[in-house]
Order: C-alpha cells, then structure tokens, then sequence
C-alpha cells in the first residue's frame, strides 16, 4: 500500500478518535419518539460525512429515526459497495453497572468505553476513517454509498419502507457492515449467517387497580402469576419452544457446515466465563452450544414487570403485568407465521379474569449470505493482510434486522467484516472497542477498497 | 347518652378533621429505614394523645418503625381496654391513578381520600375524637391503653419483641381495634376472624451483567423465564397450592360456620364490580367465595421486575429477576412451617445456570377470636345503637400480624369494631374514608365506652 495512504490512516487517528468522542456522546437511543438525540447524531453525522469527501449527504426520514446518506462515485466502470451501520445504541440501563458514565467515553489502556463504542459506533467510525483517508489520497477504487440507520436496536421501524422508497439510490453490488463481533479474540471472522428477530409486549390486565391481597386474594385472579403460568407455557422441559409448528420450518444443519464449526472448537468455559458463568446451561437439550446459539431459534423474555417494585412488602394484588419477548428465528421460519402462531397460542391461554394486549415490537427473517464471491474474497484477503490470520466464517445468533431487506437490492451479497470482539460488553454495562481496531480496522478498509489493495 | 358527651361531640368535628387532615399528610409509608416521615409522625402522635386527654404519651422504639403508647386510668375495678391501630400507611404507588394527591387530603361529597384516609389512620382519629370527648366530659368508663404501631403494612418487624418486652404496660381484658371494614354497606360488622400472613422476595441471578440476547440467545439460563416457570409450579390447574404439606394445617370449615356464612349471602357481582370486574374467577375451584377469602390460604405475587422495563425493546437476557410473593395463611398453618415448606420447594427448583436468594419480609399466624364475652357484646350493643342494626361477625382474608401477640396479653380477648366500607380502596389509589363514619363512629366508641351507655 502507497505510504501516502498509510501516513495519513496514521496521522488522522487523532482526528478521528475525536469524532468517535463527538459521535459516543449522543444519546442515540433508538426508541421511537425520543428524537432529542437522535435527529442531532443524524444531522452531525450527514455533516461528518460531507466534511470527509462524500457527496449529498442527506436525511431519509422514514417512521421512526431518521436515517443518513451519502455517496462517493469513482467511476461508471467499478463497483459499487453499500457500506450500512446503525447509529442508534441500546438503553444504558442498569447505569448502576457502569464504572464508567455510559455517554463519557473514556479511554482505559486500549480500550475506548461507552455505549455504543462497539455496536456500532466504534466500527462506523474506524470505516469513516479509512474512507476518508482513501478519499484524501484519491486511492479510493469502488463507488461507496453509506446508510447509517437510527433504529437497528428496535427491530428497525419503518426502514423496510424507507429502503423500499430509495431503491434506486441504494442499489450496489454488495452490502458490506461492522456489526458484528470475532469468534474469539486472535480469529478474525466475517459472519454469514444471521438469526431473525421478533419481538412483542404481552400485558395482562386484571382488576381495575392494585387491590389488596388478603381482601381479594382468593377471588381476583392475579396477572402476574398468569402471565408466569404464560411464560412457563412457551417452552417444555427439554428447553423446546412448546408453541406448535413454531420448528416447522427450521431446517437440520447440513453435514457439512456441522463440520466447519466443529473446527471452531468452541470454547465453553472461556465463553460462559466472559458473562461470570461456569457453562450456558440454556437453549435446547442434546445440541451442541455452536448450533443452539446461530441455527435453533429461542424466545427470551427481555423484561417483565407488575404491582410493586420498590423496597419492602406491599401486599397487592396487581392491576397489570407486563413481559417484553423476543424470539430468534433462524432457516425459513418467517416472522408473519411466527407471529401468527405465538398470537394463538397465547389468546388461547388468556384465563378468565384476565385481559391480554398483544403488541408488536420487531419482526424480521434469518438470513444466510454466500461467502465465495470475488468481492467477499477481496474483502477476506484484506482482514487476512491486516490481523495476520484469514478470516473464518461464522453464524451469529443476533439478528440485524434490515440486511434482509438491503440483500434485494444487491442481489443477495451482504457481508460482515467483523471488528467487535466478544467481551464488548454489547447491549451491556461497560461496553467497549478495541482501539488497535480501530487502527488496523481503518487500515483494513483501505486495503479492501483501496487501488492498489495488492500491491 | 348525655346531651353534654353529644355536644361536645358535634362541636369537635372541625378541630378534629384538621387532626385527621395533618395525620393524613404525613408520608408515613412503613419500609424500614424511612424513618424521614414515620418518626414525625410518631412524635406528633404521642404529643396529640397527651393534649386530648392522655397520660405518659411515649415512644416505644423497636427495629424497624416506632409506636406510640398512652394510656387513661380511671379506676383498678373497671375493664381495661387496650386501643390498638397503626399510623403506617401502604405505599402511594401507582402515582397517576389518583385522582387527588395521596398525601393531601381532599374531601369530596361525603368522603376524605388520602392515602391511609381508611387504612388506618381515619378510623384511629374518629376513636380519638369519641376519647377525647368521654375524658373531656368525664364520662369515660373504663381505663384505655392506646397503642399505635408503625410497620403494620410490612408485618410489623419487630414489633412482637416491643409488646413482649412491655407485656406489663400493654396488658388488658381486651383488645379492640377498628382497622376492617364492614361486610357491605348497610351491614354493620365486627371481624373475629383473620388470616396470617408470610410474604418473601425470591431473586434470581443468571449472568453477571445483562447479555444480549442474540448472541447468548440458547446459551444462558434466562433468569425470567425460570423464575416465571418457578412462579407457575406453585399452582395446580384448579387453584390449589401445589406445595407438598402446604394444606396439612388447613381445617374444614365447621358446618355451622358455613351456615352463618350462607346468611350474609355473598353478592359477588357487586363486590366484584367495586374492582372493575364481572366475577371472581381466583382461587381454588369449587369452592364459595367466601370460603375462598376467610377461611383458605393463598399465595399471589405482590411484584415483580427484571430485565429492560423502559418503553421499546430491548433485546438483552437479564442479568435478574425478582417476585415479591405473599402467602395469606388460615387455621393452624404455622407460619415457621410454611416457610420452610416453601423453601424447600423453591430450592429444589432452581436450575442449573441460576443462583437464587430468598429474602423473609413479614410472617404472621391466622387468629380466631371469641364473640360471646360481655365486652363483645357492649360493643356490639353501641355498633347497634349507632348504626341501627345488630353488626354481623365476619372473617376478613387480611392479617393484622401483631394482633396474635396482642391477643396472649389480653387472654385472647380481641375484637374488630369495623368503621371502613368494602368500597374505601384500602392499598388502592384513591382511598377514601366515610365522613359519616368519622361522625357516627365517634359516638359508637363514646356509647361503648361511656359511663351511661346504656342510659
């Protein structure tokens, strides 16, 4: 690679570890409503964009958040590359948990602290940076269009339709994104695989308020043992989802890919330690944990809540309690059916005494990319120049909602060139980036998309 | 009664209702450690006691809140009668469901809505009001011990320990106390009967901070979920406690109980209209109602939180979850016993992955109290003179924990002269208390306790 190119990835690392300062300070939480943050991170960002040599950076405003555009075209006659990310974070709750405050990044030996610092804000701005260098030194060699949505951590509403809209200008030969996390410090890894995601708010109402529990208790049926009777009802004893044909469409994994994560040799008890636990006793019985986390589907509660919370006893029966689920898809298994059947089985336990609101919070399918494309193996090779080890290809058990959607409009070429490591800390206390990521990454970039990648 | 004690009745409203005004505004919610508004409380207590006519007004400190006792000696030949109420009120939440303040008391038509306005503290200020009036007049025919306690809604901590210790200062012939309601309106009613009351928190833990749920997603045990499966196991399809042995103390209702039971014929279509409900479809089936809520034990949740409780989603695996669960206990169910019943359940139920904690908050045993004794019977003559019909014994599904304490002290003389009504929303928003009862009641305890009652 020409020094130039080099230099300069070295000299802006400054620059740009500010930017990504600027950028972790918003509180871009994605939930839809709460704009305060999230329309300022846009309009910074759109300006960012413009400041480092993209053209028309713009605000598509669709349902919820707005989301950011901007392009660089080099010429008719190379490819064209969609670069996605989400600017939007996940609440920082519990904030007890933090060491550090969750919107004051700060810098602890090689590691920048703050939410959003690996998912996905870290890995935007180690992309920002190596375009920017590309564009400073003229070497950039594909067209690059960039999408930074603002509601990936909500399911992404209303960017289906917002991607829909401007198909004509978000048209590319290749999804690429930094969403997603190494299998384990030294293995670089390009993820292939992607669970989908629903997720939904069940309320059960019960008496008109909080009643007394030793008046009514023996008459009114209680919603929060109802809605647990619930909850216990979705999986039986083998750790199996007990909702029927919910499996229908979940496929075997094949032999052959059986055999390649194999290789992986997951580590478990290093894994389990990472979150303070000696094995992961969850997930379905009998199956390897590789498999139980990237291709079977699960349904989690997320968060529940009803009568008293606070601090001693207060005998009620409560007037409402309410879960927030979500449920990992994988395979064929399409959300709208998923919804369907998890709908009925659970209208059908509603007992008597109890009303039951059925909410929507995300829905989106599982999705498997194709891994030998020369773009893909441009973009292997890059990661391979820059970490020293060729990347392997992984599932992951997450989910990102609208690559699904963004597939169409690239005939079906998304790739992941991961810089998460899996002690993060994502959607976490303490998240964090590794900031020799953040200049390998930046280099990594250059190298991919760079004119003279390899020379 | 002399036109005197019923002048000075009338006359004593105004000032009296201010009393209950400034009793009501005091936050006086009972969890321990907030002493902020409790001990203010206490001390105005005990200083309101000595300026209507009390000697010795003082504070008995014990672990948890103080309580305030002052007595009134006439004579060593006649009945002493220990007063007991509790100035603790339940905690004011859920906030936006009131209509006024909880802790400004308003009055609308013929009510007084605060928070405590029935529960306890305007039955206790209308007892004071008929007090002071008999000491006032010199008319007072018995020697009264005043007791008010401060933890009663969290199952009095410590407080069996401070009468045991004050067994001589505290001991009576009986023990009256106006903290129930009557079975309806229009049915005047003494409650002999009452449950007991264990109540607990069980918190599980699963992984050190909270995780995401795609990527942990079939790996980690979901705190949630367990505790909801753990929640659901308690019960049987029909309602039953499905707790080996948690019967075992449990007796039949006596055939000539239920007769009398029959009599007040149930009306479960109003009562459960008071609670925005069309019938009461909880407890064990097949049994009445009011079998259901006098004379079987019960176990609901209270509470319960864990994970992301904000609006949106939040797709993470919670590091906790926690239920708050009482337990109304009936006959001879031994409250040790049942607790170490439910202990031994809950622990064989923690699964792999999950640490659990469970925590005792209130414990307190059933109590059946006589109602053929002179003193009963002078109170039910006043209740009738009063109210204009002979009050009807009734059980309550509630507890007052200290009250089997009481009761060892007073020969196992205890009885409930009940000034609330079905409808005051007791631990509800927008408790209120009867005008008319704070009037009528007044002159009930001077009928009760006057020297020409029954002149």
């Amino acid at each position: 690679m020409r020094d130039a190119v080099l230099e300069r990835l070295a000299s802006g690392r400054g620059r740009f570890l500010d930017e990504l300062i600027t950028f972790l300070k918003f509180q871009s939480i994605a939930e839809c409503g709460n704009r305060k943050d999230c329309v300022p991170c846009a309009e910074w960002l759109a300006d960012l964009l413009e400041r480092i040599g993209f053209d028309g950076g713009r605000i598509l405003a669709g349902d919820c958040q707005p989301c950011v555009y901007a392009e660089k075209t080099v010429s008719a006659d190379v490819p064209t590359i969609l670069f996605y990310g989400h600017y939007d974070v996940q609440p920082a709750d519990p904030l007890d948990e933090w060491e550090t405050p969750p919107f004051d990044p700060q810098i602890i030996d090689d590691y920048i602290y703050a939410r959003g610092a690996s998912d996905n804000k870290g890995q935007i701005m180690t992309w920002l940076r190596g375009l920017e260098t590309l564009i400073a030194a003229g070497e950039l060699s594909m067209n690059v269009k960039v999408l930074l949505e603002g509601g990936e951590e909500i399911g992404s509403p209303g960017m289906a339709e917002v991607v829909l809209k401007n198909r004509q200008l978000l048209r590319a030969d290749a999804v690429v994104a930094s969403d997603m996390a190494w299998y384990a410090d030294g293995v670089p890894s390009m993820t292939n695989m992607l669970r989908g995601l629903c997720a939904y708010e069940i309320i059960f109402r019960g008496p008109a308020s909080d009643v007394h529990s030793g008046m009514y208790g023996g008459l009114v049926v209680n919603p929060i043992n109802e809605l647990a009777a619930l909850i216990a009802s979705f999986h039986d004893a083998s750790g199996r989802i007990a909702i029927p044909g919910f499996y229908d469409d979940v496929q075997d994994v094949p032999q052959e890919q059986l055999k390649k994560w194999e290789k992986l040799s997951f580590d478990e008890p290093a894994c389990a330690k990472v979150v303070g636990l000696n094995s992961f006793a969850g997930g379905e019985a009998g199956l390897e944990p590789i498999v139980r986390m990237w291709a079977r589907p699960t349904l989690d509660c997320n968060g529940i809540v009803g009568g008293h919370t606070g601090s001693g006893s207060k005998t009620i029966i409560p007037a409402k309690a309410s879960v927030k689920i979500s449920t990992r898809l994988v395979a064929d298994q399409e959300p709208d059916r998923i919804e369907s059947l998890l709908r009925e089985f659970i209208f059908a336990r509603v007992p008597a005494g109890i009303k039951c609101e059925f909410v929507t919070l995300a829905k989106s399918k599982a999705v498997i990319f194709p891994t030998d494309t020369p773009l893909v193996r441009r973009a292997a090779a890059a990661m391979e120049k820059v970490f020293g080890k060729a990347p392997v290809f992984v599932g992951s058990g997450g989910s990102v909602p609208i690559t699904s959607v963004l597939s169409e409009l690239a005939g079906g070429n998304v790739f992941f060139m991961n810089l998460g490591l899996p002690d993060d800390r994502i959607h976490s206390p303490n998240e964090r980036f590794r900031l020799d990521f953040f200049d390998r990454g930046a280099e990594m970039v250059c190298r991919f998309l760079g004119s003279d990648t390899f020379k």
